[in-house]
């Protein structure tokens, strides 16, 4: 059945406030505008910011809202003056886009296109509107994604077509989780070879962060962890030293400072935890080693440190998205996939019928899952 | 008569304790000992920090003292071992030495020697002694300088020749304040052509961190203070615009977002304070912005912020004189400063007679003083 033009009936799990379990409802999705796309999303990871979302943690999100951010899918239609993609393309939904034209696009030090929604959170496609109607009300988006549906709609800078041959099931992780630690170690710490690193959190992000440590020739790579059921993975990928810091009856950056000779070059906080930020800070190198805050901690809280880690010469900084340029960097990054430079496998620990979308989220917490994907 | 070997006695300004005034005292300072330089001192220049350690806000900081550490001599005499310095050079003291030896001086990323004593606070020579007496009592030394006294000792890699035609009144600035705002500018920040920055406090510090950016081609340096009196001489030294906090009724971030399209690329914290700490990184530019953090607070105070403000790109950082290597930059600076490449004359507003160091250190509070040099 031709569905162009048309208003497609499909199933989505709306979040219809925060402390609620996803809700499987039948939705209307409007037929793209002028550059925009429809796409029929063929798998989505589960982030750790969706949970986020639903547990109340970040604040100004707007609800009704349809989550996911991390999504592969293929191309069912295409709005007016859309020019790079087309019907039957296989694409990966980019929560950062890309309009290559903004003052930040023409900056090479950043990837924060000015049409990216994840500072504004408006919840709304360019034009204010929404594309999205359940039982007549009309439902927000998220990071101007929205990939827990059957079908959504995307700006045309918020979608890059990739590989036919690339499986929707793996490489929709390049879409969020595996960009952002990867990037995050090749792009914003710019890890260099022979140096020490210092992984805080061994899940789907901080794994990938080790893949980026790994490829840029670090000597050393220590992961920290809690959950002593993370190492075995961790050192598949390149870990070279598991810590948990409760087996120690000191602070962990201490730990790390005798391993090291006072420090690592680099460290990296993938948890959202502001006390293991302040660790991570604390264990890279006076003079010269970096800190990089990946995790996304609640709004309200603040990150609280002596300012003497910085005066000392340390430099703390952070990213969205691994400060990739996520058009330019995502078709690659498919690419580097299938020439099998970088492992998405080991990052998918679950997979999850779109429909059990809740038992998706109940493995996050269970301390099991590396990174679940739905599959439609 | 000569004095080499001996002991020679003269005047120092010791600090018996904190909250007390500097009280000049006859002290006895010993020879140098292998690889030590004694010096008489010629002109000093009055810190901030040396402030903060009087006023008690720096702790684990031993008394009794002789402060100071921004200074320029004559060397008196040399002990055993020292090659590269000889009686009668003149030279500047460094606060943060350079040994050529040490895993840091050999990694180009940071200045921060290992036989810093910024960092351990001894107080002492490298071989755990003083080269100070006063009434019998040990003296400690500060930051492996202390220049409030006739005579000095320090160890070889804590003084450089400089040429000999620099005046000693003006050069000392380089041993500290000018150093550590301009190489901030240049070295830390690494400032680029045509960018834009903000700098928060116009002291002496400040206006050096003004001069550097001038250097780097910034388009535009923005001046905050909240003391109008400043404005006349920052804008001769290159600021090209001034802003009182106080004459508005909204946050000087928003203000300098309002002026620079969302934020300035490069902000520098002069001032030690930590609310203006959060205005400097959060006036910079989401996505490439970074922020200096160049002043130092009390002991006891923590910078605390939302870490969003990281996670949208910002760079945050500090560094000790500049990230520096001082033996490497100070000569150099002094010959710039000879060729009228960087004006030191403008940051010294007054000279005190080192007999008078209460006097100068009562400027610092009167709010009308850049720089204060003490002469001997």
């Amino acid at each position: 059945m031709e569905t162009t033009g048309k208003v497609i009936k499909c199933k989505a799990a709306i979040a219809w406030g925060p402390h609620m379990p996803l809700s499987i409802e039948e939705i209307e999705v409007a037929p793209p505008k002028a550059h925009e796309v429809r796409v029929k999303i063929l798998a989505s990871g589960i982030c750790h910011s969706d949970n986020h979302v639903l547990k109340g943690k970040l604040s100004n999100i707007k609800f009704p809202i349809i989550l996911g951010h991390e999504a592969a899918g293929i191309v069912e239609s295409v709005g007016e003056g859309v020019t790079d993609l087309k019907p039957g393309d296989k694409v990966i939904s980019l929560c950062v886009p890309q309009c290559r034209e903004c003052v930040c696009c023409q900056n090479p030090k950043t990837n924060l296109c000015l049409r990216n929604d994840i500072m504004k959170l408006t919840g709304l496609m360019a034009d204010g509107t929404s594309r999205f109607v359940c039982k007549g009300q009309q439902i927000y988006n998220c990071a101007s994604t929205s990939t827990f549906t059957e079908y959504t709609v995307l700006d045309e800078t918020s979608a890059v077509k990739i590989d036919d041959n690339a499986p929707a099931d793996k490489v929709c992780l390049i879409g969020c989780g595996f960009s952002t630690g990867y990037g995050s170690a090749v792009n914003v710490a710019k890890v260099e070879p022979g140096s020490s690193c210092a992984i805080f959190g061994l899940g789907g992000i901080g794994l990938s962060v080790v893949m980026g440590c790994k490829v840029a020739g670090a000597a050393r790579i220590i992961g920290v962890d809690i959950n002593p059921d993370k190492f075995e993975k961790a050192k598949e990928l390149g870990v070279t030293d598991c810590i948990n810091p409760r087996d120690y009856d000191k602070p962990v950056h201490e730990v790390l400072a005798g391993m090291t000779n006072h420090g690592v070059d680099y460290s990296f906080e993938c948890i959202g935890n502001i006390d293991m930020m302040v660790s991570a800070l604390q264990s890279c190198h006076y003079g010269y080693g970096t800190c990089v805050i990946i995790g996304v901690p609640s709004s309200s809280e603040k990150l609280s440190f002596n300012p003497l880690l910085l005066l000392t010469g340390r430099t703390l900084k952070g990213a969205f998205f691994g400060n990739l340029k996520s058009k330019d960097s995502v078709p690659q990054l498919v690419s580097d996939y299938l020439a099998k430079k970088i492992n998405l496998d080991s990052l998918v620990s679950h997979y999850v019928s779109f429909d059990k979308i809740n038992d998706g989220f109940e493995l996050i917490l269970s301390g099991k899952c590396i990174r679940t994907v739905l599959t439609f």
